[in-house]
């Protein structure tokens, strides 16, 4: 009979972090990874009361209390299916499997329906926060069926970061495959609030012709107000590190990576029909940091001639215009749960979801402590840009947002994520946004029907050639 | 034995106006339809000689001269894959079935699969034109095997349309689903194209104060230049049309529908890791004229007021701006042609791809004489915008471009896909757009390592605190 509290696969960065963090809260972890090596390195470099390794996957298994608590912390795709046949045979009905890696959403359903079909509890886990998170409090997302959850909480509540009212950032959010949507969209989120950061850096480095050190201040400043969020703050570190002398940031090349929770996000709104803009402008943005002929496009398209505009209420208005799309962004990111909620019926708790988001995640920031009040006001606002709070705040920076992205595009400075919260606010919000010219030109070519200002129904036109082509 | 000489199944809008179109190329067609009443109704309001209908379908398949050519057009998805088993068990080896629909290219790729295993070609088949397309000459994209195109191209060039060199527009363009993938993505573009003209419409109409009647007239003009193409002439006869006096396209809701293939074209481009800024920013816009809440915001978020700019050189700026944005959307459009045709292994021949376009099909224009001429004479170029007659209508267009998308922003008029054109050439030819500081970030907070400017590998920075939080 096992006594080992909670067992957990795969000895990687999140991993053996995530272990030592369960473990110091008191509870007994035993370790396995497929290649031994790195579960020998890892009990030499972390001896632990609490952790036992083993090398061999049956009496891993075997050491676990019932029921079992099985945590995999690999590699996502193909290897947790095939961690998942290898385990299953192992267990018993009413263990439980816990999927903590980047896994999609819908593997995480369809392998919620295979460990059913044998009594095993599946619990797709959304975890971030990165090395630090793991190590020291990460922010949980918990997917799968509640009788799961219950037999679960008490270690991820414990070890999961604590919000300043002390609430654990950790909760069942939803069943089969919702923690991963959560993460995924937050992950999302995290690509979009990079982006404007980015793009706030440019304006004031390009326009502003602010040094990295003064930048770093600007940075740090912002963190103290309503921007207060990690992603500052480290914009702020990252800002201001420096070797030999020089700046670090100088000698990093222009080139930012992704590796597919954003572009997921992108992908899953357009399937569902919510305009995540600002998600995508991001995506594309890291993408064409890295296309060929970029080089080539310099030389063949220089750019526009940059005016300076080195002034105290520049950076306002880029602090202002940073806040506002941001809230766009994170707009834009909870109408897709909302979308998603239906569509999968999964019911999220969107008030809990930003709850959770208040601190061990990358997003993390006070911001989010309006987006849940926001919530538990109105459960069913149709967009967050309608809480009044959030309402005000647009209408505050609206205008500096209107200036700033204008700037950008008349200096040629890249700004896609500032220009597309403008550019949503203003369909959003505008009286007529020419759909009615496109509709009217499919119904032309393809006698796709309309509807009319003046009466109810779907019509077709009989439209006349006017001009000789 | 079968004497006809094709079959067509589907006696919707599309499938009967086909048939017609390839009877009166004096070939002979078996049609039939799953609901014998549509078949009853095509056959009384358009008899033709060379069309006989059948109402069983072992009879249409018997019907028909071997190798057999049997074409579907009816419904995407679940009904093709119903169709297909009903008829394949009525084949021989060698026939070849022809899916003429608006299918998913991977589908097809599937299909194929399937029908292969009999001995059954499966020709993916992209149609353009609508009806009048299907009926007068419509653009044909065909994918499938080689050999299956050697037998069936006399039937399809022959009703395909002709462009103004007499070339049929009708081309082989690769294996399996390439064909509806280009198709797809004709459809993306169709999409940019069509909110770039509504982005058009909507700054000189709220900008410029034209009315219809005098936006028709600068349509019309405008499409007797380089603008010169399907779209922009059913645009001017849109904006002349009126009834009772009123125009017609006043009273059209501001709602534009989408089916999907446009959708599609984004999700691809987000898989691929092209950017198609343009094509998404169109379906996005299509979802947000549709969007709950879009009252409601128009009365808590008023926009801003807005200048007059009446003057022919503004009209002149707007003509510019959409002649250079079009340009970026298409070659976004094309990038992706190129990406998929790597990743697919589908040897995309792009030059014939643009010359299919020239007629017949709703993105029709003179335009893509020359993005055919360009791939002619670079069937390599990285990307369209480096091919010197683009490059310097670019040149001659961004600076319009860049006016009036800042006008635009700064006028509350929602121009995303003209931003989005924009932002995309600055992010394309900056010498930074701030990617270092997201690789800088992303370092910092997972250790995801960066390149360097002035050393070749993968580095990774310990970063310190500078600033308390």
């Amino acid at each position: 009979m096992g006594v080992q509290n909670i067992g957990i696969i795969g000895m990687g960065v999140m991993g053996s972090n995530l272990a030592l963090n369960i473990a110091d809260h008191a509870y007994t972890v035993s370790v396995y990874n497929h290649t031994p090596r790195s579960t020998e390195n890892f009990v030499r470099d972390h001896a632990h009361a609490n952790i036992i390794p083993y090398y061999d996957l049956q009496q891993f298994i075997a050491s676990l209390e019932k029921p079992r608590k099985i945590m995999l912390m690999i590699v996502a795709g193909e290897p947790v299916d095939q961690m998942i046949a290898r385990i299953l045979p192992l267990t018993d009905a009413g263990d439980i499997i816990i999927d903590g890696g980047n896994s999609f959403f819908k593997d995480t359903q369809r392998r919620t329906q295979v460990c059913r079909e044998k009594g095993v509890f599946f619990v797709g886990m959304g975890i971030s926060g990165g090395e630090t998170g793991a190590r020291r409090g990460p922010a949980v997302m918990v997917g799968g069926e509640s009788t799961a959850y219950e037999k679960i909480r008490h270690i991820y509540e414990a070890v999961a970061a604590k919000a300043d009212d002390d609430k654990p950032c950790c909760a069942h959010v939803g069943p089969d495959g919702a923690g991963h949507f959560v993460k995924m969209v937050h992950n999302g989120i995290e690509y979009a609030d990079m982006q404007l950061i980015a793009e706030a850096y440019l304006l004031l480095k390009e326009m502003g012709g602010y040094t990295h050190a003064e930048l770093a201040d600007i940075f740090h400043d912002w963190n103290t107000g309503e921007l207060h969020s990690y992603l500052i703050g480290i914009t702020a570190d990252v800002l201001a590190e420096t070797e030999d002398g020089g700046s670090v940031l100088s000698m990093i090349a222009d080139r930012a990576e992704q590796k597919g929770t954003g572009r997921w996000t992108g992908i899953e709104a357009l399937a569902e029909g919510v305009d995540v803009s600002l998600i995508i402008a991001a995506c594309n943005a890291r993408v064409l940091s890295q296309v060929a002929g970029r080089r080539r496009a310099q030389i063949v398209f220089p750019r526009p001639e940059r005016g300076q505009v080195k002034a105290a209420d520049f950076v306002e208005a880029v602090r202002k215009s940073l806040y506002t799309a941001k809230i766009v962004a994170y707009a834009q990111g909870f109408a897709l749960y909302q979308k998603a909620s239906q569509t999968y019926g999964w019911q999220l708790d969107y008030r809990r979801i930003a709850e959770i988001f208040r601190a061990g995640c990358i997003i993390q920031a006070k911001f989010l402590d309006t987006i849940s009040t926001a919530y538990a006001e109105d459960a069913q606002v149709e967009n967050l840009l309608f809480h009044p709070f959030f309402t005000g705040k647009i209408k505050e920076g609206e205008h500096s947002l209107r200036q700033v992205a204008a700037l950008g595009l008349a200096a040629g400075i890249p700004v896609p994520a500032m220009a597309g919260a403008l550019t949503y606010l203003d369909a959003y919000a505008g009286p007529c946004v020419g759909a009615n010219l496109i509709q009217g030109l499919r119904d032309y070519f393809g006698a796709h029907t309309f509807r009319r200002t003046d009466k109810e129904g779907n019509f077709h036109h009989v439209w006349r050639e006017h001009y000789k082509r």
